[in-house]
């Protein structure tokens, strides 16, 4: 985290980047939609996604963290919470940007990896126990923070307000912040290296994401022999390829991903099911 | 319902709230969006869910009526319709606001609660057998009327016309009416009290939404006897708290939600699937 | 395919239109909005469904071809593509309109039959290996072309790019067409006629599309008795109706439905379920 800068961004936004783990069943998102349409009418919403797994803060963190470097100028606005209506705070972050400056959501881990991601925090804030707006009496319900606090704050935001306006200033240092994902090298005593690393993410097609950076292992490599824990058989010696076409359909293998990270994989196939893998478990590699 | 007003609302609107039960796996939702983009480019379309379970009118208008008091100018789009092609109206209502001021759909029950939790059908029409714009032939296909009936009744109200111009006017009180859930309050022998309550809506995290306000139980009750039918397993003595993290992680409590309505959850987990319900199950809690 | 076409279409598109395999469950979706978003922000996307089974070409095909009627102009990205990465091409299409002017995506069959269904291929270019915008260097991952490549030229004919400088000319027939879905009738020897059709389409509610015209099968045909491949059972002789009101709820039946297509359907329930039929299953009808 950076120390709190001076400069003020540019006022005002047109543009929220909108993630939490909500779901789509219902109207929350919805409703949600329709606050920041009411109450910043010139704003687009941009939906990073709203599948998060329930309450899972890491999740949503390590989704969050990867789109930022594609976002634009605008405000993110990003709600995985269980600790809603209790002691945990509600904040306001400022970035230096190119792409978002400000980033509002609960004080759980959740925003700052992200935050990191656009340069760190320059200035934070703890939102008031209800609708952040200047003049708006506080108000009941204490299990919709989405709606009730968090969107208004946005939408002020939009609007032009200074963060001074919405809330306290908290030091960015004393933000909350989710524990890291294991992500460890080795040399061992044969002169090979071992990497030990979670899954970071599952996606849609089952591919894995670990928590590695994908020049962890350098390119002249082209077998990497893999391990799980706690999965479905051991994929064994892999193929390191540039991409997916590099395989033949069904065959698993190891790639940097569109996110740079190492990621397991399987062409046409899940990778995910075909190890017995999810977020959080822990996947071996030596080469 | 009130009695047709004579104040015809401000012409036109630009934004359109959308429900139905398309779902999203297929492109019917992303079909009647592309009408309204092309026939009202300038509106700004909406999505309050498209999950509502499939021909569920009751889940449908419950979770409209839900939104509602959230929702800013505009004209809301809903469909849930079992009855498509068949001889239930189509009908357009129009209501007083301070937020939307039209709801268009099937004249089964979906829109009148909304309507009236908007402030009360002020007028009503019946849409025709087809596109309702001026000039428009009557077109083929039965079963797709959010395409092809809803979506063009919605952009003339977007562009300013007035009812009168899209249907047959039709009595408010010849609205059809889903059943209202069971929400009964009985004072028993021992001077306790029984409320026997319907859930209403299961969300996404599993909390269950009961038919009762909030307040039915006094503030001063700290603790509730909760039975469940069809269920598995009774809650037994609840805590009767104000928010989820007023509960230990795992632990089931009653309290009023986002909505004013009487809730029973599980903090960071489902109370429906702890206690075996769904939508349409009758709860009972004694105090 | 029409021959390569001499007229260009005005300049710009203000819609984009966007279908993929990539669920909702991650952020990719929301990543190529953020990238529409900020490279060409006066354009309003328009999501046909992201849930097309993963990989599946087809499906996707069908989905969009389905969709396109209802399109007005603008530029569609569709993206379903097992070959990323690969030598498959990447293509932008121009079609006569008055729907959309420009298909980009995969060259894998996915945008010929909505191109066909849009009056045929003028132009088609093929798109460089990475951001095809004048000016950008070639980047690194090859894994996520909706991203880095075709939102690119989304945008850049947004903007009013000719095709001519997004990629090189590519002769319309040489593009690649996946198999037509199997659609055939015949008379048989004792005077009635057979139809043996794949399933294109099982919609959400569980209606059951076949790749044949509503049509086929004469107006005035009252029941068909219908056989179904490697299913569930046979329906048997089945009522021939207008649309869904005119069953029972629960009674099975045939209808052309809001494509224009032949379905079976169950009036309130799944078609699907009831019989046991997917996407690629052989219905076979006889009258």
């Amino acid at each position: 985290l950076t120390a709190p800068g001076d400069a003020a961004p540019a006022p005002g936004a047109d543009t929220v980047f909108f993630l939490s783990d909500y779901g789509r069943q219902d109207e929350l998102v919805g409703v949600v939609h329709a606050v920041l349409r009411r109450l910043a009418p010139r704003a687009v919403v941009v939906d990073l996604t709203h599948d998060v797994p329930a309450f899972d803060v890491r999740a949503g963190a390590a989704a969050l963290s990867r789109a930022l470097p594609y976002l634009g100028p605008g405000v993110v606005l990003a709600v995985v919470d269980p600790g809603v209506g209790g002691d945990r705070r509600a904040v306001a972050l400022q970035v230096p940007g190119p792409g978002p400056r400000w980033l509002v959501g609960p004080d759980n881990g959740l925003l700052v990896p992200a935050a990191r991601a656009a340069g760190g925090v320059e200035r934070a804030v703890g939102l008031p126990a209800s609708d952040p707006r200047p003049g708006r009496a506080v108000q009941g319900p204490a299990t919709f923070d989405g709606r009730d606090r968090f969107a208004p704050a946005v939408t002020a935001i939009c609007d032009g307000a200074d963060l001074a306006a919405l809330g306290v200033s908290l030091g960015p240092t004393t933000l909350v912040e989710a524990a890291e994902p294991v992500n460890e090298t080795r040399t061992l005593d044969d002169g090979r290296h071992r990497l030990r690393a979670e899954v970071t993410w599952v996606d849609r097609f089952g591919n894995v994401q670990l928590a590695a950076a994908g020049d962890v292992i350098p390119g002249a490599v082209r077998e990497v022999s893999v391990t799980v824990r706690a999965g479905r058989g051991d994929p064994g010696p892999l193929p390191r390829v540039r991409t997916f076409s590099d395989l033949s359909p069904g065959q698993p293998g190891l790639l940097v991903d569109a996110n740079g990270r190492l990621a397991l994989v399987v062409r046409e196939g899940s990778a995910a099911a075909r190890f017995g893998l999810v977020a959080g478990a822990m996947v071996e590699a030596v080469w």
